[in-house]
């Protein structure tokens, strides 16, 4: 008979059996498969269930099969959690290679935290209302790369591209005002064809889990080339997910309602129940802690950029992966990027310690960004989301 | 020993020998599989060339390959052309179903037509210059939803979504101002690691091949959501895409080079040779040609599309589409946009017959819209691409 082991969860560990956050990992030499973190263990779920669906080197198969399976999955692991598993099931976290969880279909990218478009607008068109007309009245998004989507500690090498000058014709080189933002990704599970719209009373229907994101973006590239159609270059170059995806069930005690939208929206945007979430985010920036947003501030629900993404009939895939955009709440040490937080470049961001004093506006060759984030959880405890992590390279010839 | 048929070449066939475009399709109860035209006959490639990597849903495995394959495939076919072929490989083009011919991953859409933009920089911005300052330095791009990219033939259900309306406060419908864009669309075979660049010099060795787009548009979403990120759902809710696929190889005799370009572009995307295209496209409006659009107008060449859209590092993937963006010419019957045709809803355009007047500004229910092209071939012989077909149905509730 094959031995048997207990997973002691640490005190204070943010990966109790009430979350069990699932993510794509590869055994020292062995294939990349699906597994569960539980304390400080990952535990393989093709041997440990004995299901073929999860030794698969991404999400997808167990993310098409929808609630139901969801969450019979979750109570088979959180009733072995209190027992034990296979041996042969379980691993060291830190001995094992984590790989992008998921195989992402469409990206799209919103724009939904109100404290966050206020400061772009105030940034880059100073001379009038930092808020467009629209966005009160729908969730502003836009298709990102879903190709460049790369998991946390890919390193990001500094893109190049054309750079806006003040002569109006641009010069070439590495970007120099390379940026974060600390968003929220959602991962769509269980697929609608097209024509069908997904209400916000569907949301968790269709939503299988949330990863941390940074949306990397090249404020010089995308400042000369996003008029009229958007960002491009200045984003597609690298956008980091978290190895971990936590499910949706494992954030019910993270619930809460929106603050108030005014104008109401119209119906297909309202949400019956309240998807907002008690979300806090830290962003460590070369070890200094610079930021801690808050997505309890976020004027637009997850539930509201799904039916909005929707409503014209587009057909959703498996896979697919939407984010928040930029977390910010109204304080300074809580906005989400290096834009806001230099006030476009204006106001060096102190990263040093007392020791080595360094301040930075925009990140430089060999800075690292970590983002983490934390959730209350069942009997007063709190969860740790998966955290998305990156360093920057120099620029290639 | 199985019978063999040769296949016979209709006078003035678009599909002769020169051309051998490939597709997906499904034999009457059969499995999708790879098949290349020739005449009015589909050639099954799994029978006729002996070879799994055709019995596939997809061209995506055989595009991967890179171009030493393709041509090796191209060539083998072509003098099988003359001869005869297993009868068991060969369909009659009108028994067969076809599907989508590529697994897209990401879906670029460029706006490469000086008319074009120059025309919508007209119709939408009327008091300023129409070209932004940007357009000349570098082609103008955003990334599209590439879940929806259907298959031409697909029925495009009328989009509901948020309209702008003169009070500044949106209302919530279907569409009012339903488009077309003509486009062609480039299918990307041999992808490319991240931090890697596809120089212009480098096209033929990325690039598999050539299909038509149909970029639907709804106009009224578009003007009120697409401030500042770009269009979003007035776009992403159907793409058609051409059933047949015009390997690069088939254009050579296409080739020309671009206008001018002032001022000079930026080093990397100076074309060294020429990828222009001679390609003559028809817009078909309820069977009334209302527009012959020429390819060979375009700023700028797939080549620099390319270079542009890697130069920041973003990997490429097997079956990755860019577009053109909207095709028009000088004239007013070259516009490749209804948006331009009726300048902006001012000037109907005659749909009609003689016996049937009608007259329109944009899309009604029930309308179908066919776009066709053709090209010079070898021996002064023209190849016709496949078109893409689409009929508007009503909008759902």
């Amino acid at each position: 008979m094959s031995s048997r082991v207990r997973i002691e969860i640490p005190e204070g560990s943010g990966f109790g059996p009430q979350h069990l956050p699932y993510c794509v990992f590869a055994p020292a030499g062995g294939e990349p498969r699906v597994g569960a973190r539980l304390g400080d263990c990952v535990v393989d779920l093709a041997v440990a269930l004995d299901d073929p669906m999860f030794a698969q080197p991404s999400l997808n198969a167990f993310m098409a099969q929808g609630p139901a399976i969801w969450r019979e999955v979750r109570e088979r692991l959180q009733a072995a959690a209190d027992g034990e598993f296979p041996a042969a099931a379980v691993h060291a976290v830190s001995a094992v290679r984590l790989q992008l969880p998921v195989q992402v279909g469409d990206y799209v990218d919103f724009y939904a935290s109100i404290d966050h478009a206020t400061n772009a607008g105030r940034i880059f068109r100073p001379d009038s209302e930092p808020l467009l007309p629209n966005w009160r009245h729908l969730p502003v998004g836009y298709h990102g790369r879903a190709g460049t989507v790369v998991v946390s500690g890919t390193e990001v090498v500094r893109p190049c591209g054309q750079r806006r000058t003040d002569s109006g014709t641009p010069d070439f080189g590495p970007s120099q005002r390379l940026d974060i933002e600390a968003e929220l990704g959602f991962v769509i599970g269980a697929s609608t064809p097209l024509g069908d719209r997904i209400g916000t009373e569907e949301f968790a229907d269709h939503v299988f889990g949330v990863a941390l994101v940074n949306d990397w973006s090249a404020r010089d590239l995308q400042a000369w080339e996003a008029q009229p159609l958007g960002p491009f270059l200045g984003k597609s170059f690298a956008t980091s997910l978290s190895a971990w995806v936590t499910p949706l069930d494992a954030l019910r005690e993270a619930r809460i309602p929106l603050p108030e939208q005014q104008p109401r929206p119209l119906p297909y945007l309202r949400d019956r129940d309240p998807w907002g979430f008690d979300i806090e985010l830290r962003i460590e920036w070369n070890g200094q802690v610079v930021s801690t947003p808050p997505y309890s501030r976020m004027y637009w629900s997850p539930a509201q950029m799904l039916a909005h993404m929707t409503v014209n009939g587009a057909s959703t895939r498996t896979g697919d992966l939407f984010a928040s955009g930029t977390i910010s709440g109204p304080e300074r040490e809580q906005r989400g990027s290096l834009l806001e937080l230099s006030w476009g470049g204006t106001e060096p961001v102190d990263v040093g310690t007392a020791e080595h004093p360094d301040k930075r506006t925009f990140l430089e060759d060999g800075d690292e960004v970590v983002i983490t984030a934390s959730a209350p959880a069942a009997h007063g405890g709190r969860i740790t989301l998966g955290e998305v992590r990156g360093a920057i390279t120099p620029a290639r010839d």
